[in-house]
């Protein structure tokens, strides 16, 4: 809330050197706050600063740190400091921590942990990249069926205080095995002397450690849930996952969808930390797809030379009429991919699709046929690179114009249904992928306008 | 969890209209599947199954259903069913109904509800769309500084019934003002004698009724948090809004740049709910755009008319060398305006950005101008449609596709960061955005290419 305000007085502090003055100013901020001031900073300032904190702050404040800043931090540390920090953090944040470094130096940092937090680590590193198992913390709280609330509280006042969160209490058998969750809400409602078995309803959703994060999110989404617990394949609760998690994951699969948008394969880190090398295979893969695709253009423009030849105008209007094609056909697959995402739309509605698309290409075809025959004939009361029939050349850039761009609208809203159906990702129809295709048929589109329209006169 | 595994099942059961044994079976499920039962069904038969439900299940069934099935499911409703389940509803999920339903309906419906739930509607309603407001629940509890944790619990006991969570607990002072929030954690894990005002920390993030909905999502991310407190300016405490609520305002952000990313402006409904006219229009506007501003490409190849008639082979390759530098641009601008919007970078780091653009432009440039080559050599092999001197026209093509490609990532790159800077959503530089562009400074660098290297051959 104060964070962003009091940037330059903290600059002026860091400057003068004022540390006893900048760990006063700290002492009252959220740790968030401290976080962000610091990732802020240049990097050589970074563990300056960090360093100042009392210990009681230095771990909250080191789990809000930006990746970059955490490890910066980290490098800078004494061996103790570090071993202190990894110990306290919590596990689900220590993976993520983790899960960044190179080998070796995940190696080093575990050896620091205790033996109890080494085998925690361990465990969650040990579940694949972007499954649920690493974003799981193992500190939840489990009462028993028999038991009352009073003796429930008991027990989570003496062992809640390792647990991140206690807005939800597992039920588990003697096995281990869970058997309910309980929002916490519902224990403190009731009279203390309440059992949990009378009122517990066995209504509970579960994930496994090693579902893909994207299907929790989808869980979390349908239930509309705030902690999720994480069982084995023996139903024995292994650890929660929390909704904020969440917000993140969601956010990756928003940038990779983009990505394919915008025709590149999706980058796994940020574009400023992806090697120059990758970044130009993960662009160049479409890139080269896409330009041979585009070949058959000038195998098409080949095709009607001729035509080109006698009525060399019309190749004035190639550019104008492909691009109308491929913007249409962008704008309806960026739609239609859209609302597939989101589950608007599914397979079965693509003939409702298909109709408004038709409806929705007309009528743009039609607006744009008419701005672009009205640009030919202003253009050629003032110049005569039209020639006498610049009427017909009007009316055949109008058609294609039309053509086109019914076409676009229609293939661009129909590819990703197809390819959906095909069980691939409709993000593929990239706004690229789409223009390249609506190119080559559009040529074929204008030329077969041209010589309907202009068989007599120009042609 | 059960979910979409009972489908057929369900389907046999309605169709044999055994509604007896379909009631029996919803009994143990949780209402999200029920809920999800009943929007896959078709809309006649929503409202069917729905009134099977018994009266404690069926208000939390509709609190999942979707827009549309709720009004579906409402419309069929008697008025009394009506008002028992608009009076139980949780507020925020009852302001989410509302805000998507017509004028007339909404009056009508408020009138169904009991004199505190209708002011706590009209309240909420009054708040702007989009803003934090809308999200809000009022049932929150709040407790005093100086009671015990005894006296806390007790009075949880008590009131909380109301409650949606009890995950955050809220101290305000006699005059309601809030003076802290505290997460039942930190209740839960002290000895009941404590009093509040010993431990809790004074350290608290709120939101304001009238901040944007894209406010609070950037302060839950901040802060981590799962609830956030909501004052008015004079910091009385009016309600709370959850973290899960952020997964929504997220996703339709997200949708609102995708939809710019595709040159659309943002729809602010489901596709299949916009009306066909407001669909039109909203992408008219950019394809209009972008027409008028693709003309200038047929202006740009007015000047060039000459070489291309004494030249006709140029035109052929026209549309794959305008179309590489689009696609290329298309990569840099998705990439770029991601990166941007996830700050990963900054409007500082535009230096840095154009190197490994010109970097990536001529290595991807290079790639292309490499394959185009070879196309036409290999071509002429086998055809004569370039003439003699075809090694020329490869050179030429080679020779404007690197420019082309150099020119489309290095402006795909750039434009965000310039509309940026002037304070324009960076997202406005679509893909057809920079293609179009991109096309009309592409024919000046290829008729250049061709003028110099065809001087004396071709030309």
């Amino acid at each position: 809330m104060l964070g962003n305000l009091i940037g330059p007085e903290i600059k002026e502090l860091i400057q003068e050197r004022n540390f006893a003055a900048l760990r006063a100013a700290f002492e009252d901020w959220a740790p968030a706050d401290v976080a962000e001031c610091i990732t802020e900073l240049p990097e050589e300032e970074q563990a300056v600063v960090f360093r100042l904190l009392p210990h009681a702050q230095a771990t909250e404040v080191f789990e809000y740190l930006e990746a970059d800043a955490q490890q910066v931090v980290l490098k800078a540390m004494g061996q103790t400091e570090a071993a202190r920090i990894l110990n306290e953090m919590s596990p689900d944040d220590r993976t993520a921590l983790l899960e960044e470094l190179p080998g070796a130096a995940v190696v080093q940092l575990i050896q620091l942990l205790s033996p109890e937090e080494k085998a925690v680590a361990q465990t969650l590193l040990n579940y694949p990249e972007g499954s649920v198992g690493r974003l799981m913390t193992p500190d939840f709280i489990s009462i028993r069926d028999e038991w009352t609330i009073e003796q429930a509280l008991e027990y989570i006042r003496e062992h809640g205080k390792g647990s991140e969160t206690l807005n939800v209490i597992y039920v588990t058998d003697e096995r281990g095995r869970l058997i309910d969750d309980l929002r916490i809400r519902e224990i403190l409602i009731r009279p203390v002397a309440t059992r949990i078995s009378e009122f517990r309803d066995s209504q509970f959703v579960t994930l496994r450690a090693t579902d893909e994060q994207s299907t929790a999110l989808e869980i979390f989404r349908k239930y509309d849930r705030n902690t999720l617990p994480v069982v084995d394949s023996e139903d024995k609760l292994l650890g929660m996952v929390t909704v904020d998690d969440m917000l993140d994951v969601q956010e990756e699969e928003t940038t990779e969808e983009m990505q394919k948008l915008g025709a590149v394969e999706a980058l796994d880190d940020p574009y400023m930390d992806v090697p120059l090398m990758e970044l130009v295979r993960k662009r160049a893969v479409w890139l080269v797809v896409l330009f041979i695709g585009q070949m058959l253009t000038a195998t098409v423009m080949g095709v009607f030379e001729r035509e080109l030849a006698s009525a060399l105008v019309l190749a004035l209007f190639i550019p104008l009429i492909i691009s109308s094609g491929g913007n249409s056909g962008s704008q309806a697959s960026t739609l239609i991919i859209r609302a597939l995402a989101l589950g608007e739309i599914t397979l079965r509605d693509w003939w409702r699709v298909m109709k408004r698309e038709v409806a929705s290409g007309l009528l743009l075809g039609a607006m744009l046929a008419f701005i672009g025959f009205l640009r030919i004939v202003i253009w050629a009361q003032f110049s005569d690179s039209y020639g006498p029939h610049y009427l017909f050349i009007g009316a055949t850039v109008s058609a294609a114009v039309l053509g086109v761009v019914l076409w676009g609208t229609v293939s661009g809203s129909m590819l990703p249904l197809i390819l959906r159906r095909f069980g691939i990702d409709p993000a593929t129809s990239s706004a690229p992928f789409v223009a390249t295709l609506v190119d080559v048929t559009g040529l074929i589109i204008y030329f077969t306008a041209a010589a309907v329209i202009l068989r007599g006169t120009v042609l």
